[in-house]
């Protein structure tokens, strides 16, 4: 059940059971699992491993509206592991070393940076951004219209909101700036901005905006205190903002933040 | 693998890796996609979607237990559309222009009513009721017992209880009238009733019955104030309750809620 | 696809699409619906039930790093009923009488003792303990490093968590001795230590430990009363500690909990 159409690289292996439809790219070193099924005009770049049936390039509402599937393109990027029985539509973009979980719902367009982990079971409704190095855990439900900027952390069962009367036609994202940390099963309302270095307590029921360093916890969420004030329960040290201490899986995993921030040629990007 | 006592209508496309089971009904119109499963004694009414990989009719618990499987038939009304991976029980009935999301699980002695929507992950515990122009979005948990009338609103991870001294045999299930919103995180108790045009805040956690447009939130949920209080954020206006300001997919769509409501014939029955 | 090496007992079932790898065991009376994927070194015990397109034995990160697939053992106990789609990995034993939900997925180093019951959509993050009769609702999520005793119930949305100053590479897992209740969408802070017959309240925030028989509530979670003074709200009755109201699939089932208890050879172990 593979299209003629479809260009295969070197060294893919394609177990039983997969369906592969039009103008599909499968780069070198992929591994499709069985029962996969890539729809219409996927790309999937070199190194890629796609788990056990999982559905790539997944029709639009249109499919089911006109009974055509126009060309809603999808590409994931080089290096990338997703787990099994995604199910990931077109018209989106996923950069590299992506690693997701199972079951994990990817609707269109989304684009997604380098880097980026997202756990079993979330759920990222499309129409928003999420940047590089972004770490999404389990069950997590990201609302269209979000914006996710670069190393940020939501952690379970967190849910990002967007009708801020609902039902209704209006959507407010939520705007997540660099290096926040969203806390279990917090529920962050339609239009929140939530400010680098930010920390939302696990629980917590955001509808304000989060000043920069600031930590919210509670429902309705109320600032307590900075980030600079959180210890480590077991050790005392102080632990925030995370990028001083935590360095598994990021770019300055090797020199520690500083070392790696200084020595970026364009700073002025940052 | 289709069971000769299979009926299929014109036009019917049923993909690869399809399995039928015995006393399979499939009207016209009707497009299963690749690898599902239709156990016995299921009728799809015409023009419906059948995405990847559900499983209809699914068996409950005296197939295990017995080693038999009795009929439990299920029916999906016209028009509907039903996402990838689905798994919904026998014993049920569903009515048309259905349309679910992904990954939805609908149990047994289900009823659901005409134009109802059911989001991704979404999880419909059985022995409930659930009537037209419902809109339940992802990942909610409907417990058994529940009822919810008309034009309901229910946002991602809502929870409704039943059992009122977990774990008990006692189940008391919540109880939704028409017009109300249930808005996103919010837990409601056993046996709560939510009355017309009630609103629930997110992240509630409702421990007794909301009175008829009445906006509650906090956990505990305290009633704040009427629901003709809130104003849209962007322009001020007052808009609830909603079915005065919002249309999209409501049978008043075309004329506003007040010219169809007055033109309807038996307005004894609202 | 049955790999040669697979010894299958009598009066096994193996239906249509189903893969199996090298060294599976698979005992008398077991039953593998459509298109499971049974991986390498998975062992089912006998009379068990494998709901359809579920995944047994699934890969550790080890097979995507290395390509090469280590030996990863799982046991399945006699009797169990797993529904569909569920995805469990190697490195785990799961003891008899085991039943689970649709799309359940378990993960490496998790040990699972007999007659637990665990609901759709429930996500255990491998390398931590469950003890016997633990009664886990739908879409609850166990964090890694969790240790659950015996007689535990837990109810949907529940989360147990681990890392106390996300992210970091500390993992304080939660405890939760015999006993104890944790009701509806709950969160459980790292590290938190749930003792015997304690009672967390829906959508309670635990950020302290929980003492013996104390009932906790609210965000964050204080503690209300003993769990002696809760009613049942129709009968007016006592109902906890609830092992003396509550006999349903419990050894105590015949007997009561009392008779059941003194009849114990061996209470020194309780």
């Amino acid at each position: 059940m593979i299209n003629p159409t479809a260009k295969t690289g070197h060294n893919v292996t394609i177990k039983q059971g997969v369906v592969i439809g039009e103008n599909v790219i499968i780069e070198d070193d992929v591994y499709i699992d069985y029962g996969c099924i890539i729809r219409d005009n996927v790309h999937i770049k070199k190194g890629s491993f796609i788990g056990a049936r999982s559905i790539l390039g997944e029709y639009l509402m249109d499919f089911y509206k006109y009974k055509i599937n126009r060309v809603h393109p999808l590409i994931i990027g080089e290096n990338s592991l997703i787990r099994t029985e995604n199910v990931i539509y077109g018209d989106s973009v996923i950069g590299e070393n992506f690693q997701s979980g199972h079951k994990v719902t990817i609707r269109e367009n989304t684009k997604i940076g380098d880097n980026v982990r997202v756990g079993t079971l979330s759920d990222i409704q499309g129409y928003c951004e999420i940047g590089n190095y972004v770490g999404i855990h389990s069950n997590v439900h990201i609302g269209q219209k979000s914006k996710i900027n670069d190393y940020v952390w939501i952690f379970p069962y967190v849910v990002l909101t967007n009708d801020p009367t609902p039902p209704s036609e209006v959507m407010l994202g939520v705007t997540i700036d660099s290096f926040a940390v969203i806390a279990t099963g917090s529920i962050i309302l339609p239009g929140v901005h939530i400010c680098e270095d930010g920390f939302v307590g696990a629980g917590a029921v955001v509808n304000r905006d989060v000043p920069k360093e600031a930590v919210v916890v509670g429902n309705p969420a109320k600032e307590i205190c900075s980030v600079s004030k959180i210890k480590n329960k077991l050790t005392g040290e102080l632990v925030y903002p995370w990028r001083y201490t935590f360095k598994r899986g990021m770019p300055w995993e090797k020199s520690g933040y500083e070392s790696w921030y200084s020595s970026l040629d364009i700073r002025g990007d940052e």
